[in-house]
């Protein structure tokens, strides 16, 4: 699965654009790839192909060319190449996610379909925790496992410490475009799958340390941009169940739909703050998020509550 | 200044664009309006107009007419006509802040100049209680003050409650449009300038109160739309220094810029179960914030910090 990139993309069969973002210049694609001749669409071929610096309709595309896989991790493919349509033909950078999964595809299911969840600790108990540890033992983030156990996505890395790794998210491509910086810091230890798991005087350290060797080591490698010039945040909930801090370029108008209300975030500064008022407050508290009806997690919510 | 809105927009000199919206489909236009000939820009004679339905070049708009005034309130004008460009003409929505403060043409330069601010409860007593007590006295909200004082917009109040009223905003231009709404719920109560203001049982419960009233009274109005298919957030640092729900649908697409990070909501059920958990938690706790290095309130924390 990790090879053949150029085979994969020549087979992709168009189904629908999930998103067309003209501020990215980018479009993600639905379609599946059908290797073995299959006639359709189905859990085993389904496809999410994102396309860096176009906006096209993904009909006229023809044909694409001297593609070159930069990186491959789990269902993940990364790579650059030129593509023809009915115009023109010009370089892109993509990634492809294949096998795409029940909740890869909901991520992009978001419009029309949103509802509150107010999770209190019961209810995290009781049904979110059950789902992220199906949802792990499923695999969803074995990719994340690979990097942490060094497998994959090595050459990502910029920052290798005893508590985490810091490497590029793969929407920030251009690493001397400072404005647009987009870093994420990955917890290594398994047992923070999310920030409803910090409750100790260690964690909070801990956290108190990230932030020191953000300011310090990080942000000091990265033009020296000052402390107060990023966003920090974490998801809740988050895209995948190992707890991960986004580091952003306060001036960053790229992402900005990962910073949209809807994605909940929680800044590294106000969790610290509510620890240090509070030590288990993020066990005591209730969450507060939206989530699309389509999505695993708000169907099991909605039988329990 | 309440009159002839005709008058100013004939006179609307075009300085430059601060704001052009695909999504919305809108153009945010800075400039001038010389009533007395002057031949310069002035604090006195500044002006933002904003119009809906378009996206144009401002430079090619060659003249307004069969202007209607809609509303007026303070420095805001309301209005509905035509526009002629060199191509078109076609009709249009707009709104006109005339004379534009500091305050307001600071909102629309965000661009590049965003920086982190950790308000303490110190910072909050020192610098910007004072700052808000200043920005009051200068008038800044008088046209809030306007509304509930039942001088301005009483055709536009939806609800009228002792503790709050309730109005569509300005964005949201068509009631019928279940999907897109943006209501305001704005307390009566001049003490509430913020969220930092709210620290007693009674406040806790006057939160609760709303929260029932939205469930119960708004929505029902509304298409009997559903508590889990909205947002109910305040802002920090607000727009406004009075305190005011913001009740948008959970599918609102529209108005996603006021969603943004940068803005920094309070889900109105995380402030209700942080008072539950202590109830002088917005009295104690740490504000995360970003501001523009170029507004008033940025100016005077950096000095004191």
């Amino acid at each position: 699965m990790h090879s053949k990139l150029e085979q994969l993309l020549s087979k992709f069969i168009y189904i629908k654009t999930l998103q067309e973002d003209a501020v990215n210049k980018s479009s993600t694609l639905y379609g599946y790839i059908p290797l073995n001749g299959e006639k359709e669409v189905s859990k085993d071929n389904r496809a999410i192909l994102h396309i860096n610096n176009q906006i096209l309709s993904a009909i006229d595309i023809q044909e694409y060319f001297n593609i070159r896989n930069t990186k491959d991790n789990d269902c993940y493919h990364w790579g650059e190449g030129s593509l023809k349509t009915k115009d023109d033909a010009s370089p892109y950078k993509f990634n492809l996610i294949y096998p795409a999964s029940d909740k890869h595809l909901s991520k992009y299911d978001y419009k029309n379909r949103n509802f509150q969840v107010i999770e209190t600790p019961e209810l995290y108990r009781n049904v979110v925790k059950p789902y992220i540890d199906y949802n792990i033992q499923e695999g969803s983030i074995q990719w994340v496992h690979n990097i942490i156990q060094g497998k994959t996505e090595q050459e990502s890395i910029r920052f290798d410490e005893p508590d985490f790794l810091v490497l590029p998210d793969m929407k920030w491509t251009d690493e001397t475009d400072l404005k647009n910086m987009y870093l994420l810091l990955l917890f290594k230890n398994y047992q923070f799958t999310s920030i409803r798991e910090l409750c100790t005087k260690e964690h909070l350290t801990m956290l108190k340390n990230v932030k020191k060797f953000v300011e310090n080591e990080i942000l000091t490698r990265y033009g020296n941009t000052s402390i107060d010039k990023v966003k920090l945040y974490f998801h809740y909930q988050p895209s995948y169940y190992q707890l991960h801090l986004h580091i952003v370029h306060a001036d960053n108008e790229l992402n900005y739909k990962s910073m949209l209300l809807g994605k909940d975030c929680h800044f590294l500064d106000t969790v610290i703050n509510n620890m240090e008022m509070m030590i288990d407050y993020y066990q005591k508290c209730n969450m507060v998020y939206y989530l699309t009806d389509t999505s695993e997690l708000y169907k099991r919510l909605k039988e329990a509550m």
